[in-house]
């Protein structure tokens, strides 16, 4: 058993005590220092022995990548960069780690590319730059559950395996336990999936939003965090095919209350992670540093990443509608220079990350909510203003990244609702449950999607989404 | 917006002071009294109108399961049952039921079986037993991650897709974007599963343990908590397609200290669902003692549900080795009388569900763990003991519904784990990078595996797995 972590232990105030540490050699110097880490900290622990006590085999194993028991005692440090350190009076080798195998590997001491961690995913975790963006990822989810569990939010387990393919938000997996090679056909020799395991077509969720109302329609207030896909061959630094989601969904909330559910949220889980992360957002943020410094100047970040986080805690979300935006988009510079990939010519457009970005970073310099878009590049369910065109969606928009949430009032009113998915061909007889809402006891409610890795890729500075999740699932991969 | 759920009202110590409440109308007795709930908590709020200041047209409209806002005055009750209630001044149909519809739905205000409620998944949230069951989930799961993170563990998203399939803990779903009914095939006439989205043949999870190894490895402390999938065609009352599985995995923790953890863990949460959710385990409580009195005496639960909570929280969990278990049950009066439905006669027996009941509710009377168990019934990682026959596998066992966890010291040698792989052909390709855990500073590690559905089961006493869970996936069932 693990007597202490090292986290622990660097925030001790007694010396002199005798301790017994486990954890990985990070480096051995001079014969004498062993950077020792367990994990719990990016910190390492400077282990010092006397190699007089000390056998030259058993030195010779205390090589990068092995494990190790010591046992010594605490005493305060005489080097830089740490307050303790211990004397080594035992040293016991636990797994060897042998310097020509670790040779071939990323733990071998020198600088080894993004992707090239990415190749050796199980490995990856044990850097420094893994290390710290996943305690972080660890803490931000843990804000979520802290947050919502605060606030009176029942947590629901939306399902991951779904009949129902009516959302439209993407393109989805099937999940199936037919012979792929010779499946069941019907009688008009399509497959018959009534043979399958759930007697009927199923898929991955793309999203548990239509669930979360359910719940939400009885609990008053849920949310839901859990993996969510999309079969898209989009092999980009942005978009995983599994992915985590968070979805609130609050009965009785208008779209206002729904902006401020948003922003008071999200300022709640950075602060969060500042404050329990403060050594790993501060490796993070020299690691962005470093990075940026191989990158042209155009492409550098504006703000550190403390800053950037900083930014987000002490500005109010600024809250514009869709039709403003557009003014403002059409008049700006990059438009008129023609800057801009997408040129803003009329209301109605989508827009692009481009467009937000410079919405956020250059016009109004905070994190903005974009509300009331036009309803017709919006999903059916969004509740429709009186005037007919616009409906109770909003983004919210933050700067590097461009949206970060997206969410929208639902519609409530059974007739509008059951028009609108006449209009967009969404059959009723799959939906009848979620048109049952509209029929037994509606109300006005609302709710929105938080893509989790998005979170994290802001708060760790990561610029790869494929680096913020432990094991990715992307075109052409599901190693491991 | 909502003012003030009902939860809070009914704490509140401030009588005469006007609030604004909304929900979902329970009864509307004597033209006079409505029990209003918000899902905040099971019990509802009493409003109280006077007809003489309310128009018949609009108290015609006051219908069980109807969405309602009142404002009014909150004054202490003079009725039995509620300290406090409103007087009510104004009165707001949001959203009507209308009772012929109502009425051919589980919200009609009668007696429903749980079959019938399953039947109305997305309604059955709207009766106390559903209320009660998913909030104490809810309560649960976030116990679990309060646990682990205040005992240092980082909360690990393990990949949900897995190309890996060679944990064989059960069968798996295949999850694919090719056409089914007419694959791509190769030159051997097979499905060419280099043309699906993975480029190879890809399924659902069955665990994340092996991939939790890694990250325990190099963080330390670990645990998983997501959806796990079995394509098992076991239409039970203890068996789901879709599950989710908590899975904490610890470096340098031997079985010993596994045990401990999992004995301190389940206490912790069960502790928190007594201490959070009082209102909604004394419901299911009276529930289950109603549901009772319908069964045969011999069916009946021995302990009510909170005496049940108790036991695990009061006994010391017995530690038994499976041989020691072996000699108890031969020497037992059931087996001896042969009323056991398999009879155990010779150590190697895999035990059953009725072994385990009858060992911790007629021999020990406390939890118990059996651990050391038979390495032929059990997984090649678990880690082989010295007598070469047996592993360092444990299972906690709990009343009435038998084993609980199921975890074991992890097999860190690696000549060991891979003469193991080749005698249970497993291809050692394929976990190249579980096998690299043991070759880089290889240790001691151990974890376990918790079905959270069971442990919800466990502690609302539900005796059907469907209805611990919002929409259930069996075979033959992927609705809503």
């Amino acid at each position: 058993m693990q007597d202490k972590t090292i986290a622990k232990l660097l925030k001790s105030e007694k010396t002199h005590v005798e301790v017994t540490v486990r954890g990985w050699v990070r480096s051995f110097r001079s014969n004498r220092f062993i950077a020792l880490n367990d994990g719990s900290t990016i910190k390492t622990l400077q282990c010092v022995v006397d190699f007089e006590n000390f056998s030259e085999e058993l030195l010779k194993k205390v090589n990068v990548g092995a494990a190790i028991e010591v046992k010594g005692t605490l005493v305060e440090s005489q080097g830089q960069g740490q307050n303790i350190e211990i004397q080594v009076s035992k040293l016991t080798i636990l797994g060897e780690a042998n310097p020509e195998d670790v040779k071939l590997t990323i733990l071998s001491p020198k600088k080894h590319s993004l992707e090239t961690l990415r190749e050796q995913a199980h490995l990856r975790i044990r850097t420094n730059t893994f290390g710290a963006v996943m305690r972080t990822r660890s803490k931000l989810a843990f804000a979520v559950h802290q947050y919502f569990q605060k606030n009176g939010f029942n947590y629901m387990h939306s399902p991951i395996i779904t009949g129902s393919d009516a959302e439209g938000a993407g393109e989805m997996f099937r999940v199936t336990a037919l012979d792929a090679r010779n499946p069941p056909l019907d009688e008009k020799g399509n497959v018959n999936f009534k043979e399958d395991f759930f007697e009927k077509e199923a898929n991955l969720t793309v999203s548990g939003q239509l669930e979360a109302e359910t719940y939400a329609m009885a609990l008053g207030k849920v949310y839901t965090f859990g993996p969510t896909f999309r079969a898209e061959n989009s092999n980009t630094s942005r978009h995983l095919a599994e992915f985590w989601m968070i979805e609130p969904e609050v009965a009785f909330n208008d779209l206002d209350a729904n902006m401020d559910l948003a922003e008071d949220f999200i300022k709640y889980v950075i602060n969060y992670a500042l404050e329990n992360c403060a050594d790993d957002i501060e490796f993070l943020e020299n690691r962005l540093l470093e990075e940026d410094k191989t990158k042209p100047q155009a492409e550098r970040s504006e703000m550190k990443l403390r800053e950037k986080l900083h930014f987000i805690l002490e500005n109010n979300f600024k809250r514009v509608s869709y039709t403003e935006a557009i003014d403002i988009l059409k008049n700006s510079a990059p438009n008129k220079k023609k800057k801009f990939k997408y040129i803003i010519e009329d209301w109605g457009a989508d827009l692009q990350s481009e467009h937000e970005r410079f919405l956020v970073e250059k016009h109004f310099k905070t994190p903005v909510i974009l509300f009331d878009y036009p309803a017709n590049i919006k999903s059916f369910y969004m509740r429709l203003n009186d005037d007919g065109k616009t409906v109770r969606a909003m983004d919210v928009l933050f700067p590097g990244i461009g949206e970060i949430v997206g969410g929208s009032q639902r519609e409530e009113r059974y007739d509008v609702l059951l028009e609108k998915m006449k209009t967009m061909n969404i059959d009723k007889e799959e939906l009848y449950w979620y048109l049952d809402l509209r029929k037994f006891g509606t109300a006005v409610h609302s709710g929105f999607g938080l893509g989790f890795e998005r979170l994290v890729q802001f708060t760790t500075g990561m610029s790869n989404i494929r680096d913020v999740i432990p094991y990715p699932r992307t075109p052409g991969n599901a190693e491991f």
